[in-house]
């Protein structure tokens, strides 16, 4: 299990905008081989997101951030002062793990 | 979709003490309803680590939070000067997901 993690800092009132934005992405993680679970987080300090992906092995990331399909869902783009500063990126591999009794269901 | 993370800074050359604190710990939280996964995560940059869970919502992390369960499984600790500084928690709610074409299995 790896996950990458982009943190974004939103400006006050242009969370709608920010969430728009992703909502109209076409991500094409579905094709993409080793492709876990997306998600965009929204976290309780005002501003905070992440854009938090779960691959099943840093291998498979890579190989996505290499693709066709990364180059293309990428080339959109926010508009104007809606993300203040850099998102930050973060790359994380699974040390331990366990899992609850039923099988994850991610939404 | 609910996540709760705490962010670790380690000492450099505490790895493996702080891996082996976690390993040694009793969790209790496949007891616990609303938990869907458990990892320890270790990020690219020295000494960053992160405790990573994964709850059905925010208030199965809450009940958690209130249990006897919880208590025990921080009645541990970690030996003196393996972690740096105070962990930093974040909590966040999915906004948008998307799943693969195969069920998570997140190990």
């Amino acid at each position: 299990m790896f996950i990458a993690m982009n943190q974004f800092k939103v400006a006050a009132g242009r969370e709608a905008d920010f969430e728009a934005g992703w909502r109209q992405r076409e991500s094409y993680l579905d094709q993409t081989p080793g492709f876990v679970h997306f998600a965009l987080m929204k976290g309780d300090e005002q501003g905070d997101y992440i854009s938090h992906t779960i691959w099943a092995s840093r291998e498979a990331f890579i190989g996505w951030t290499q693709s066709e399909a990364f180059r293309r869902a990428h080339a959109g783009g926010m508009p104007e002062g809606v993300i203040e500063g850099h998102p930050r990126a973060r790359f994380y591999d699974s040390v331990i793990t366990e899992s609850g009794p039923v099988p994850a269901n991610l939404g």
